[in-house]
């Protein structure tokens, strides 16, 4: 945590020299980064819901001046997104729920991609995309994405592989115009094990509570678990440029997640450099015209009536 | 909070007897409904935090189930829509903030509508509303809504009095539509007194961190005090059917506001009589297929790294 340490960032970027990642040298039950033991102690998921809980205040700080920035000045378009992929059970939802759910949900843009609509397979893939984006000063989140067009159409062959390859450049070019227009984006692969997504859907399976997030064809997409991984390696390697990174983030365990993703918000947030904006108006002019008014000089419709 | 004790829904609810309502007669500081002093202590602040964050745990429970319920029987188009109004530092946002913010932000849907565009000045009233409606499954809230229709250009006098006044009807029709398409609205009007928006005003001006919030505009509407109180007045009584009625929440007290509002939103939800789906799938079976699967069974992109 402190200052000489590794950020988050750093620890847990993909590289993008061009080597390609290889997910199965990255261990789902790991915590880079995570303070010793002697900082965390013997309860790390309570050390981490706290931690999580005191950087989500900075992130409602940072969000507001975002805000802020973006009502005095919109032109400079200036907003963050964040991008999460899993497989099924990853923990997308949780994320959304324990790290966004710390922000002001004034200026929180949330947005899940479903298996596309008949109206959306009748637009180019980034359609549906280019239209959920977040307006300037807020902090949006995808839920999926459109990296879901270079991972379900490869591994369930529902288009050519020129087709899907070249969705590597198109996105690519896609992100860098979105930085253009002043985008932050922060990708994250929440990376769960095979073992683990089975103890998941099984725990769906045991809670009726849970059964309206079981879908019977995960079972069918956790048969291809080895397709899937390969899918993402490649998206994840292809898609990632200096100035928008993918980020892996070990997700096995809940409370590092959420206390890692936390902290690659911050982190991020800090990039930007953001502080509130100075007043557009005379502070003290507007102090005197506000003292000034009395309800005896108010017009026609009469003096309120005061309570 | 007993169950013998009226709800907050019939203490705040505006008569829809036909009988004008008379904001001068609420006070803004008082806490209808609120506990015996016995129960709430010496620091009434404290207790309504605390409060707020346990109607908070069962507002996301609700809201769960609605968005499962929404998940396996999305033609019934079940949602609800909290849509707050005030005057200007009135406390809308800090009331998102604090009891929507309780929510899942997965499953909440945001609006704020300012000033109309120029492209929404080219159509009607609602049309920018109607684009902004939550989804079914989804908690919406708007900041402000198409009641500012009814204030503003009454008020400035922007529009003939037939135009705002033929507005009523729309918007009881507009609603009747809406609560037909599975749209369960509350309506709550955040009450404060002329005074308090003063202090709220000259707070702003003393904290360079809200001086993005302050608009010298402002002090022209509250010039009108008066007139926006009487067009208020007027919107809640014409406006509130037996159905569809309007909340008064005295909101000078901020902890009073955000307990009333979460309990609003308490009730409002229990009215609904949400339960969590059942399975559309047969468990068991499910269960052995997922427990079958072996990572050496998998389909030809072969077995995984086991991590």
């Amino acid at each position: 945590m402190s200052g000489s340490k590794r950020s988050l960032r750093e620890l847990l970027r993909v590289p993008t020299g061009g080597r390609a990642l290889d997910l199965g040298a990255i261990q789902p039950r790991a915590t880079p980064g995570l303070p010793s033991a002697e900082v965390v102690g013997h309860e790390p998921k309570t050390w981490a819901r706290a931690r999580v809980a005191a950087i989500g205040a900075e992130l409602g700080r940072q969000q507001e001046m975002l805000f802020a920035s973006a009502k005095v000045d919109p032109g400079r378009g200036r907003r963050l997104l964040l991008v999460l992929q899993a497989m099924d059970a990853g923990g997308k939802d949780g994320t959304i729920r324990r790290v966004a759910g710390t922000m002001n949900p004034l200026g929180l843009h949330v947005r899940s991609f479903g298996r596309p609509t008949e109206e959306e397979r009748g637009h180019h893939f980034l359609w549906r995309i280019r239209r959920a984006l977040p307006a300037p000063g807020y902090v949006g989140v995808f839920n999926r994405s459109h990296y879901e067009d270079v991972l379900v159409p490869r591994v369930e062959s529902l288009v050519p592989e020129r087709t899907w390859r070249a969705r590597y450049d198109e996105i690519n070019e896609f992100e860098a115009e979105l930085a253009e227009g002043g985008v932050t984006l922060l990708k994250v692969f929440l990376h769960i094990s095979y073992e683990e997504q089975l103890e998941r859907l099984l725990r769906r399976l045991d809670d009726p509570r849970k059964h309206w997030k079981y879908e019977p064809a995960d079972v069918d997409t956790r048969a291809r678990w080895a397709d899937y991984q390969a899918a993402y390696a490649e998206a994840l390697t292809r898609c990632g440029t200096s100035r928008s990174p993918w980020f892996v983030v070990p997700a096995n365990r809940k409370w590092y997640r959420d206390w890692a993703v936390a902290n690659l918000l911050r982190e991020t947030f800090e990039g930007l450099g953001l502080s509130y904006p100075g007043p557009t108006f005379d502070v003290e002019r507007e102090r005197r015209r506000l003292v000034a008014q009395r309800p005896g000089q108010l017009r026609p419709g009469g003096a309120p009536k005061l309570s």
